[in-house]
């Protein structure tokens, strides 16, 4: 075995996976490498597990790193996982956990679940809990941890520290510090880093950023965690109506919402739901339940391209040989309009493109299509012709082509502005959905072209 | 104006568009716009902005602040907007940027332009940048900064304190705490978070944590940054062959590096190269040329399609019904195609799914194409049958409709996996690809289904 070039453990850990380790039945290897394993790989290796296999090896842990991984799982299979423990082990867990994953968890669980166990969180703990439950879901109010360390601006820098010794354990993050006035206001904010380098003796209020990004409880989660992920900052502190502190997202928080987003915009843009939880724990009957809808709607949409036909069935019927570039020319519509569509998605996503950007945009993507469909049409003219023997066939081809693209790169990129502005997910509006539109009109500009230059 | 509910700095900034601010000539608001909004804001704008708008309302920002915003942008921005400057800025800028964000904007220059400026550096500077691109493209050593504070297992969190005091300053981050021994071998790893909390009289070495995750530098760039995010880890320490701690990598760094690669992932997906650069920042041609490739790959693999329907021309002069349903089923088994495709391409990236699990992956996908197919069959009979009066051309369209998703989605689960094996990134082998390979194999079924229900 070479030595890996990245490593949690110095020792060396037995190289198998999980799943041929429980179907082996060596339970003393299991031991072995479920206590060797770092908790990051023993998390990845029970996503992969079916929900039998996962209790077993999950009950092995020692206490402390099964909180550790229990932790890193996503809140699907956290909640299957409960179902499996016994109801002590459940309380401990769920006692122990950060009042926001904790909040997260529990909008998984079915409410009469969720409900015991809250009842039997201590005071503090649910008081936490039930407050960020108690912000709409997708606010930065549910993300965000209510225990927050922060800092006066009076104080000086040892004193500050001080501070933290007392109260840094409890927190959420001592590395950002949101600094209030004798109102809880936010007034400004300060890294752990200075506060450490600075001459003790100093004042948290000559040391502090006045120009202090915050967000409020009622704001989007993903524009939250976006502003932290772009400014590349530490934690965001979370302010009420009247500017006053009431918790902090971190970083890590953070990642998590635009990961998850993410995996959406990339289900959506391969024209599927979400899976929402690990590939390998999802069955397959769920599988085709997050792709049917979006198949049915394609097709109903297909159905156009059969009556487009059929309205010119009497051109295919005299030149025939119209047909064998059919599938061809819906297919170069379908993918230019998709490049167009995912990029302008991506563009708006990370807001390097705004909705008034419309005019600019979707002209400059006409260009770009008239600028493929050239190419391709006038490459295309000759093998065209060529293979029906019929340069007048080709010509059809090669002028069909110019026009399409034209078309496709504008409609690829206006349909996900406009999903944007009527507050649709611009993801929705990708790749199937656009090579769907465009293949319909794709065939009426095709047999339009073929009448005018065929005379039939 | 309704009260934003993310905000940067406490004071209204006019909320125009720094494009607009531009076109409408008026400095004095342009020069207020620029004192108020906050760096992300001006980052963000100037990446919307034409080559020549960029130069204007940079050179307005106070120097401080006009590194930040630098730093910010992308390298292909930054290289463009040094070329508009005044040597003694340029130098300034280059000499104030961190060693990192220097080598990696030091790749997008001109070789000749990238040696002057280098030589032009302090000798300090000069050795940190040099070290960085010694090291292989894409390696973690490139990405990491060797200005790392690390400390000894033998001192007392005091006199930590006191050392991060001293050398904090300089070095990247403080946050995350590499502990080595007297051969600079890293030996643990500390939190400052720990650090300030703890007992000032505790030694280093009680309060570390030796189970430490770190790469090597010549470790992939993204496998290390992927370590960063699914460790939530604040930083990673990186070690040379021998374990000697030589930079470390911060989680803001290691987020680029994954959002670029996200980046990329999606543009190929959606069937063109990656930009590498702002949309709006980017030429008609430019984007053209990154997707025109791709096109022509598709157009060729599409005359496949051609050539297939030329094979049963007979069949379909016999019965020109069955060209109707063309586009129908070769756009139903692309999207089934794409959907498998999108999803095992996501599970591979984020690690949920091996080569390993090839035979596990694929059978599923038949299974879910299967289910898929049955439905949309099942469907399909009767509006099919009706609509061209003809019970045996709906039977061909419902059985063809059953083996093409199966078909689809065996090949979109398979192309990705096999891609990844044979070391081609699996991005590459989704929808756009997809689709025009299932095309092809879609219309064979279809006219052998034909011809063995209808016997022409």
């Amino acid at each position: 075995m070479t030595r890996p070039t990245i490593t949690g453990t110095p020792d060396a850990v037995p190289t198998v996976a999980l799943d041929e380790l429980l179907e082996s039945g060596d339970l003393d290897l299991l031991d072995r490498w479920m206590d060797q394993a770092d908790v990051v790989e023993i998390a990845e290796e029970l996503s992969r597990l079916s929900r039998e296999q996962r209790a077993v090896p999950f009950r092995l842990l020692r206490k402390d790193r099964a909180l550790e991984v229990f932790e890193l799982l996503d809140p699907s299979l956290q909640q299957e996982l409960l179902e499996g423990l016994r109801e002590t082990n459940v309380r401990q867990l769920f006692e122990e956990m950060d009042p926001d994953d904790r909040a997260r968890l529990t909008e998984e669980m079915p409410a009469k679940v969720a409900r015991r166990l809250l009842a039997g969180l201590s005071p503090n703990e649910r008081r936490l809990t039930s407050t960020l439950l108690g912000y709409p879901e997708d606010s930065a109010g549910r993300l965000m941890s209510p225990e927050v360390a922060s800092l006066r601006a009076g104080m000086t820098a040892r004193q500050a520290l001080d501070r933290l010794r007392q109260i840094g354990r409890s927190a959420e993050t001592i590395y950002a510090l949101p600094v209030t006035d004798d109102h809880r206001r936010l007034v400004g904010a300060l890294g752990l880093r200075d506060l450490v380098l600075a001459d003790p003796d100093t004042a948290v209020g000559e040391l502090m950023d006045t120009e202090v990004f915050s967000a409020r409880v009622d704001a989007d989660q993903e524009e939250a965690a976006r502003l932290i992920r772009e400014a590349d900052l530490l934690a965001l502190p979370i302010v009420d109506t009247e500017d006053r502190l009431v918790g902090i997202v971190t970083f890590d928080d953070a990642m998590e919402v635009l990961e998850e987003e993410e995996t959406e915009d990339r289900a959506r843009a391969g024209g599927a739901e979400p899976l929402g939880r690990p590939y390998m724990a999802t069955s397959v009957l769920r599988i085709a339940r997050s792709r049917v809808v979006w198949l049915l709607f394609l097709i109903v949409a297909a159905t156009l391209t059969v009556n487009v036909l059929q309205v010119f069935a009497g051109t295919l019927d005299r030149v025939v040989k119209l047909a064998l570039f059919i599938p061809l020319i819906i297919g170069t519509g379908g993918n230019t309009g998709a490049q167009a569509a995912t990029t302008v998605t991506r563009a708006l996503a990370v807001g390097e493109v705004r909705f008034d950007d419309l005019w600019v945009v979707i002209l400059r993507e006409a260009r770009v299509g008239l600028l493929l469909g050239g190419v391709l049409g006038l490459l295309a003219l000759g093998p065209a012709s060529l293979y029906v023997g019929s340069g007048e066939i080709g010509l059809v081809v090669s002028l069909t082509l110019i026009t399409v693209c034209t078309l496709a790169a504008f409609v690829g990129a206006l349909l996900p502005l406009v999903a944007r502005r009527i507050g649709v997910d611009p993801a929705v509006m990708s790749a199937p959905f656009i090579t769907t539109l465009v293949d319909a009109s794709g065939l009426v500009l095709y047999f339009l072209i073929a009448r005018a230059v065929l005379g039939v």
